[in-house]
């Protein structure tokens, strides 16, 4: 038996938007502290880890660890039948078989359930390798989506560089007849005297990366989730985006820099 | 003659809005005490039935009973040249032949008169026998609409059971790998001590019923007319599903039940 | 060297929108006085004359007499990626050949330059004759504005008259099936006891005219620039919209009539 139960529809929504366009079918391992998802992107450029500890819910039941195999784009079609503030009960008994029960309640008595088939799915389990990364930016999650829709609107890939001197970092993208160049200074921020705004940029060694901005816009799809991104960088290494959830899990969206030729390495 | 004047173009913009969609073409009767209209869907499964009293309008007049037929796609353009706020003043004169006339002014002396060429349209009057449900629910329109709307998500009918004992009203609907159910529970409301909120079931025998959802989603296009609908059922006959009109009228659906092999009834 | 600075992005959005549908490939004249440009639409039926005199301007500098041509669609996107808020800093330098960089900057320290391929136009200039116009129409140019999309909707054509006598001023548009006509009173007002909503109506002698709605419904993009619009007519030449630029400008679109056979007479 696994169940967990949130007291907002709200955070389940924005959980899955976030993901549903990079994975459609998401293999979820339930275990005794935590519901968890790998998966990758079906170029195999993109990985997305997310974590949702016990914490999280109000009511968390896992008797053992389950494989619970969901498709994304039906899930989210379920989401919608939930109003952000109706409770979320997820129950799924090994009994019944080849099905997981959504239960949306509001606090007037109207009660929705909703069955969804599982899936089979083949996870395949990645080790992500921790990592020191050579330029750690932290900042304002719609300052991170905004650039990066900026980026994208003449360009396709998105290059990122970071001098250790300056401390500046440069996002910058090149079209065939436009090309845009965003700098943040160290110690910015975009609204006066609010920790939430400050940009920090730790440098440790100068950077020079370039993505394909369609990952981008599709991971800078979690911003509602939270006020906060950590964009992490290396040379030649993926790179690290990461969402909290409620200080009580995460998501993280790793890809992998684009090769000179113009083709993208793959995260295998 | 006759000309008909509502304080507010907003009503009558509602109500087209709630008919085009089932009703292209519309045979309107006026008699000295109503405006009526009277008509089935293409596919003759749904009638719809509207009635706007003369206490509704500031100025009424009718001299004698007059068809007039009009296409509403073009009405509904014709009203979205109105404010909501602007009065409305609908005309017709016989002497001047096969044209209507809507006046829309503003406060300001802005006056727009849009000339509609009328229809000839063949009405066919169906005596809609009075009826005694087997169940009858009362509850906020847009507690209707949204749950019509997530049965549609997932299934092409929505079935409607209720149980004399329970009391509870149960919609439900069933896809390919989701199925939604949706209970009230007897005497539960969507907000706490507001008579309007009320969800009222009354239960004379057990009904299980079955529609196609496409026409609800139709019939829920009324939901900014009214903030309460009626909901009548029994076994084996169309369904009613009323809005009232500012307590001077009323617009009326009847929908066929579903045939088991899949089809539908139709209403003749 | 060419650099003009405005304190806030909005004001250049709202010129481009106004213009861009009309007019893809722009030669500006930029001089030690003004930003201009003149320019036909494809068709060769409609001209706009833009001005944006040095007042506007928080920083204006130019050297001499340069012509600058951009392409307003590419414009636009790269208008796109400002806030209103941000400072916009247009700068080209002779010296760095075919380009001009428009950098936007935040009060918190974001800065974003965005360089675009200037084009080669060949800019035709037309001597637009000073002229004595029969009927001069002031209004609120949203009033205006909703009056080109309402008879848009069932017709291609405006026509405007004006009777010297009753000093009113009629637009009306004849579709298939509905015929839409609004009148204005001399000295009514669309909001009471407010300059900026009255409409004035000067009739130096009758004019009847008829006008291609689609330009209507481009010139009046122009909207958010103004509060109020001034449209100047004559029997048989081209009527003149002109909206202000904050007392340091404006933006005035020309049309020829429509001639009876159905066609439109040309600009030049």
């Amino acid at each position: 038996m696994f169940e967990a139960k949130l007291g907002q529809s709200a955070l389940l929504k924005k959980i899955i938007e976030a993901i549903k366009d990079l994975v459609a079918d998401a293999p979820f391992d339930c275990t005794e502290t935590a519901m968890n998802l790998q998966a990758m992107d079906a170029s195999h450029v993109a990985l997305v880890s997310l974590k949702l500890e016990n914490g999280l819910f109000e009511k968390y039941r896992c008797d053992r660890t389950f494989n619970i195999g969901l498709n994304l784009i039906e899930l989210s079609k379920i989401l919608k039948c939930a109003k952000n503030e109706d409770s979320c009960l997820v129950r799924y008994d090994e009994d019944d078989g080849d099905s997981i029960t959504f239960t949306f309640e509001d606090v007037h008595g109207r009660k929705q359930d909703i069955i969804q088939k599982l899936m089979s799915i083949d996870a395949e389990h990645l080790g992500i390798p921790e990592q020191k990364y050579a330029c750690v930016i932290e900042m304002p999650s719609v300052e991170f989506q905004r650039t990066c829709r900026d980026i994208g609107m003449f360009s396709d890939s998105l290059s990122i560089t970071s001098a250790k001197t300056s401390g500046n970092i440069v996002f910058s993208g090149k079209g065939d007849s436009v090309t845009n160049t965003v700098t943040y200074s160290a110690g910015s921020a975009t609204a006066d005297d609010d920790e939430n705004e400050a940009i920090s940029i730790v440098v440790r060694e100068e950077v020079k990366v370039s993505y394909a901005i369609k990952y981008m816009n599709m991971f800078t799809k979690a911003t509602s989730l939270s006020g906060r991104v950590r964009v992490s960088l290396s040379n030649n290494v993926p790179m690290a985006i990461e969402y909290g959830v409620e200080d009580n899990g995460y998501i993280r969206f790793y890809l992998a820099p684009k090769i000179e030729e113009g083709g993208d390495a793959d995260m295998d």
